[in-house]
């Protein structure tokens, strides 16, 4: 019986796409969240500075005392996750290898479409565990930089929102692909916009919902799950931006309206910064 | 990239079906298979003695320079995991969490059944796990001692067969379960004729895939899977009983008309036991 939290960290709102499904499989399992929004976006930002913001939010959370660390977010993944992961006593998942697991699992004519942040894209990080897995599957990336300030900005139901994904996607038509792994935890508020645009056949694979899946086979794995059923957590959201903008959109989407996330000043998270060395 | 073998044991040829399914998940991994056929049946052994044979199999594996070992059989999961799995510095994997993940992901009436051996059942191991993740699930276990040796004896296709398996499952009328956990992993050769006698709305959940997927994450987690897609891996069998019955079942299971199993002497299994401390 472990009770200690479980933290979640992203750039933006996009993580608690990873959040909702992990509250729906491990009901007794604590969260905490930090979302970056004060940076947001990380995509187009350079890979030093990217482990440089996700270390902040790392030491954050780990002075809440997390069992394990879930960097709920494709660029910090890709970018990251090999520079933190060795250098914390506690397990630390990412959200690229389950997410190309699935999309393996999935694909029947061999071809897996990946969108996601410029970073994301750039690091070619789903290409290559996906080629190293299975070489004779082809892979085209593309990559769509204009849908996180859309979600974040809580316009992911707008005709803008349905136009930049229509013209986002496009190239899409050109290649055969099956499956379409949403490479950005944002991507899955517009699900319905992209299923729309690839058509009723292309398997979508949301890697938020994969992973969720990996943090109960590791709390398994390492026995550190909570199994006291009559524990109701408390879960606690932070964010660097707006409190307000965060409990519009975690509201609506994780079903919560009366979600109260605490802002956190982007001083304090950097002034924590101990114990992560780089 | 990583090239050393995963290991598997098993009390006889159960554990195959856990093979049959790591073999086509991870087409690059080579694996070693211990089968302890002279010994069998370990469900009506004592608990200590079961640790004891465990050890030796795993001692037996540890010497052909295993990267991950695979308790693939319910009993010796049930009765040695947890003593076994502290004392190495190689990831160990049971067969009894996956299958109660797979089970409470299933079931919609939270009914659960589960068959497996005396000592798989008396250690109430399934249920143990599955009322700690979800307290409202009921759980209906029955002890199937007659199935092993029917499957050992490669009679599962008999009439026989059918005969023990309607009567053994025949308490199950008293009892909606949608759900029946094979919990020994000779069991899903017999899946036809239980999914007969339990009807087709009972969902039947088989450990062994479900912990195959287990090692795929494990892999990945710790960084040592295989991704040398050139390696065609030679794969090695041995068993401490007949190698000529081991052929045809496995042969037959694995579709693998070739494969040859190599004797082990149970002698040289006990002098090889080192490094596993009681």
């Amino acid at each position: 019986m472990n009770k200690q939290p479980i933290g979640f960290l992203d750039s933006g709102v996009g993580g608690l796409t990873v959040v909702k499904e992990a509250m729906r499989q491990l009901p007794h399992e604590k969260i905490i969240f930090i979302g970056d929004q004060a940076r947001i976006p990380y995509g187009p930002r350079p890979q030093q500075q990217v482990i440089e913001f996700t270390k902040e939010l790392t030491q954050f959370l780990l002075k809440k005392q997390i069992k394990m660390l879930v960097i709920a977010c494709n660029t910090a993944t890709a970018e990251a996750l090999s520079t933190i992961k060795p250098q914390l006593d506690i397990p630390v998942v990412g959200v690229i290898l389950p997410g190309s697991r699935a999309a393996i699992k999935a694909t029947r004519n061999q071809h897996i479409g990946i969108i996601g942040t410029e970073g994301t894209v750039k690091s070619d990080a789903y290409a290559r565990v996906i080629q190293s897995k299975s070489k004779h599957i082809q892979v085209f990336s593309i990559a769509a930089p204009k849908f996180v300030p859309i979600v974040e900005s809580n316009e992911y139901r707008s005709v803008l929102a349905k136009k930049v994904v229509a013209e986002t996607l496009e190239p899409f038509k050109q290649h055969p692909v099956d499956t379409l792994v949403m490479g950005c935890t944002h991507y899955p508020l517009l699900r319905p916009l992209i299923q729309n645009v690839m058509g009723p056949r292309v398997k979508l694979i949301d890697p938020g919902a994969e992973t969720a899946s990996e943090v109960s086979t590791l709390l398994d794995y390492f026995d550190i799950a909570n199994d006291d059923q009559e524990y109701q957590p408390v879960h606690e959201f932070y964010t660097t931006g707006s409190t307000k903008m965060f409990a519009e959109i975690a509201g609506d989407w994780l079903n919560m309206p009366d979600i109260k996330p605490q802002h956190v000043a982007l001083q304090a998270i950097k002034l924590n910064q101990v114990g992560v060395e780089s």
